[in-house]
């Protein structure tokens, strides 16, 4: 039996071994990830971001516990730690989630730091997310830490994104709200039991109304490449991302966020945004491979001597970057 | 005279106009980045970055006022944020500068926000920031807000990368700091008159154990293409990334800091690390281009229905990402 049937059957070892493989990059990931392709666009993947210090590995943790106990769903976790490019950083939370959700067979956690590389990190949680996908999870929840590039790349991979905020978090946690908001089909007020929780729910609604829903699932769309987009049905209902308040380790809220995604995902399917955002995130990832392909097929046919020589005039200030590039992608054709 | 030769005499307005075509990426922007390419590689690059709260905006403002009136250098400060990839989210950060650094013709602030793509924000970064140094800025500070793939792209860019960390900023601070810590030349713990200031140095001491400075310059060498790194001479004296204390509202530690920012390029002078860092910072600009030139032609080449009509496969699981990327870059060439 092949690695990629055995995930298919259920087997929690070649599972593991898969997104091993598949988070190294490695020749066996990408065969395995080619026989699952046909498998997935089941699963309901849900982004879940915020600035450090709202507790969104708890509520992720108490959002699992609830789809585990109250709806009997298959879960799956991948914990994206972009702060940590050359360690891995995301062992820690690892040993903190173990203890609510560890031996439950139907729960696979998985953390993973940033390959180092730009664009690395977005592409390999692409990929574990389809072998979660092909192998029957039915929920996958993709966290990140921070607030950045990630985020944006989180939004375009989820089917729903939730934005995390707490009260009392500093000065300039409010200049980050204003791009996060755009990207965020529900906010959640965590650690809703700290004082100034009213104040910071008010400065959401504010800025909810200064963000423009109605532009945002466009803008998605604009990786795409010199083709039309395609002609989608007209969204007739808006979505308006709804505030949630949560207190995550105590359980507080959790049922109401999970009533929410709930209504996300109807609205997703009656209005079309759901093949819309599928679309957008298989055009994405076609991208990428492309872009990918073509920096390598480009290293392989290049001289190393000739790439040397180049840099060098470069650093000298000779030559600059973008004649450099001109030359070398030219020298290649000949 | 041309907008390149007025920036190279100190044309403020032709400066400001050329910063607005870079960022837009215009034709006259790259035409003009070409003429100014041989005068860069004079200025010294600081990036300062560190998670929301930590008070990085006032601390870079304090550090420009005391290198304006203590050393007489010029200065120029790109605040970045790529929290905001559809809006504008750093105008705010603007206007709070403008108090303190306004009227003074030898400091230039701009801030930008991302370009909602991936790799775009660091390009067009690193594009500004040669901008400056033809300009005859002694010194750019490039701040980023966040923890993420941002950061590790700044210390690329940056001769000396500080990371700014302040007491008391909640629970899993203690999981970014990791990552970051190992971009980091020297740690800033701001608002140093918080309670929990010990705390806060003694764990960042700790981390600096754990992290190995001296395997840094060569992952730093990381995106190297298939060529030998460079014979470098052998590091003699290891940098040992200092903690400064500063309280960046009130000026205090500033000069401190200061010092140990010039002694941190007296190391890198003496140790041969500049000039790698020089290298590294070319060579990824230079992949970068390529990437962005290879992808451009293909875009060019490529018929959009044959590339619809692959996706709409995709989207249908007939052919997988991989399948169809290798179908669309051979079709490309026959």
């Amino acid at each position: 039996m092949t690695n990629s049937q055995a995930i298919l059957n259920g087997d929690r070892l070649a599972l593991a071994r898969m997104l091993t493989q598949v988070e190294n990059n490695s020749q066996e990931g990408r065969s395995s990830l080619m026989e699952l392709f046909p498998h997935t666009g089941k699963a309901h993947l849900i982004g879940v971001t915020g600035a450090p210090g709202t507790g969104k590995s708890s509520l992720v943790n108490q959002l699992a516990l609830h789809y585990r106990k109250k709806e009997d769903k298959r879960i799956a976790i991948v914990a994206v730690d972009p702060s940590s490019p050359f360690t891995g950083g995301a062992v820690l939370g690892d040993r903190v989630r173990m203890r609510d959700l560890s031996g439950d067979p139907n729960v696979f956690i998985r953390s993973m730091a940033s390959r180092g590389s730009l664009g690395g990190l977005a592409q390999a949680t692409a990929n574990m997310v389809q072998v979660f996908d092909a192998a029957g999870f039915d929920i996958i929840i993709v966290e990140t830490v921070g607030a950045g590039q990630s985020e944006v790349d989180i939004a375009r991979l989820a089917h729903t994104t939730l934005v995390v905020e707490a009260p009392g978090l500093g000065d300039d946690i409010q200049a980050i709200k204003a791009g996060i908001l755009e990207i965020a089909d529900i906010l959640v007020v965590n650690k809703a039991d700290r004082p100034g929780v009213e104040n910071t729910e008010k400065a959401l609604k504010t800025m909810l109304e200064l963000a423009h829903p109605a532009e945002r699932i466009f803008k998605h769309h604009g990786v795409s490449m010199k083709v039309e987009a395609p002609k989608q049905k007209q969204t007739t209902n808006m979505w308006i991302p709804p505030i949630q308040r949560a207190v995550s380790t105590e359980g507080v809220g959790i049922p109401e966020l999970a009533d929410a995604i709930a209504r996300h995902v109807a609205h997703l399917r009656l209005s079309g945004d759901w093949a819309l955002r599928e679309r957008t995130r298989l055009e994405v990832e076609l991208e990428a491979l492309i872009r990918e392909g073509l920096m390598n097929k480009f290293k392989e046919e290049m001289k190393a001597e000739a790439y040397e020589t180049m840099l060098e005039s470069v650093i000298q200030r000779k030559v600059s970057p973008w004649e450099a590039a001109a030359v070398l992608m030219n020298g290649r054709q000949s």
